[in-house]
């Protein structure tokens, strides 16, 4: 059975590919398995059909049969141990990868989650323009500390992994902030990841997705 | 061989349960494993040393062996996955536990260290008084979706797992805040998780060593 995930209809990011349908179709499209995509307008993903799959009303969910997954993280992972090409065979090595994607989404995305909800909600506050940079620190100080840790190796462990997916993604979100061109060796990290054929294929079917839905409306 | 985890030495939050190794501590309890406890100075988490096991300079880590792990997400999943007693048997009921894991640390917890970030960081800044009722109001948002699908059901996935004691620890971060009193059953799902006895001997173990460290320091 071909699973099924949902992604914006007409995606806020205009086809960027930084929805988090991303990461999952880059998932998939590593470990060379098809899926099915549900797109689900904007509002109607805080309705109770879809909070029926997702609780916290976002993007993507993943169904396989009886299985309901949300959570991009929860997916990949998924995705990654039911097929090879996404986790080490080594256990040891597997663990390290669980722990990048875990830092992916908890240490280093929540401060440049930060910057885009000041940037996007807090925009018309008193305190926008003094903010700003106090939050951008808070950004740097974790792309120094991964910036260190990366050095000039290509990957963050060893061969490319889920843990490397997700960082790339989650990195992805600041390529317009210009705070990833402050470290060379992060932004080669991220070239690489976005010049991998599957991460192509998934960003081609995302934009493809987006412009349908754009020209249909 | 036992493993080895990091904790801070007199710990900022003063024994109250707060610090992430808290989280691993209670997990080791859960599946009845022992381990052992290596005390890091605050600042000495900073240093090249500590560094060396975790790029971001936090606590906890984990060792064993040859394998180093950090981000208290994926040590909790790796006691879980070598011992019973933290994740379901079924593979869909475990796919569903690590959604939660997810859920908690990615979707739950950033706004709760938002808040925690703009007490602590913000407190003198000019805009802080009006900002913090906006944090405040993205916490709510969150707790009144998980609220809504826990209902009154005792955990949020049948048996207890992984993702309900990761969903508690970071909710018991907001437990001097009075925002859990808002949502009746969330509180009460924190109290259960409390209550555990494996809860308890990892609450009275991390009170024990900053009681201790302070008394020598």
């Amino acid at each position: 059975m071909t699973p099924t995930i949902t992604a914006f209809q007409r995606s806020p990011d205009r086809g960027r590919g930084l929805a988090r349908d991303m990461r999952v179709r880059w998932a998939f499209e590593e470990v060379g398995q098809s899926y099915e995509v549900r797109l689900v307008s904007l509002g109607a993903h805080k309705e109770p059909a879809h909070r029926a799959l997702h609780p916290f009303g976002q993007i993507p969910t993943y169904e396989d049969g009886d299985l309901v997954l949300f959570e991009s993280g929860a997916i990949v992972f998924h995705i990654a141990q039911r097929h090879a090409g996404l986790l080490p065979g080594d256990a040891n090595a597997r663990a390290r990868a669980m722990t990048w994607m875990f830092a992916a989404l908890s240490t280093v995305e929540p401060p440049i989650l930060d910057l885009h909800n000041t940037k996007l909600l807090e925009g018309d506050k008193s305190w926008y323009e003094q903010r700003l940079p106090v939050v951008e620190d808070r950004i740097r100080v974790r792309l120094g500390e991964l910036s260190a840790r990366l050095g000039d190796a290509h990957w963050l462990d060893g061969a490319f992994s889920a843990g490397d997916l997700m960082m790339v993604a989650v990195l992805l979100r600041l390529k317009t902030s210009g705070l990833l061109d402050e470290y060379p060796n992060l932004s080669a990290y991220v070239a690489r990841g976005e010049a991998r054929p599957a991460y192509k294929r998934a960003f081609d079917a995302q934009l493809a997705a987006f412009t349908a839905s754009s020209r249909t409306g």
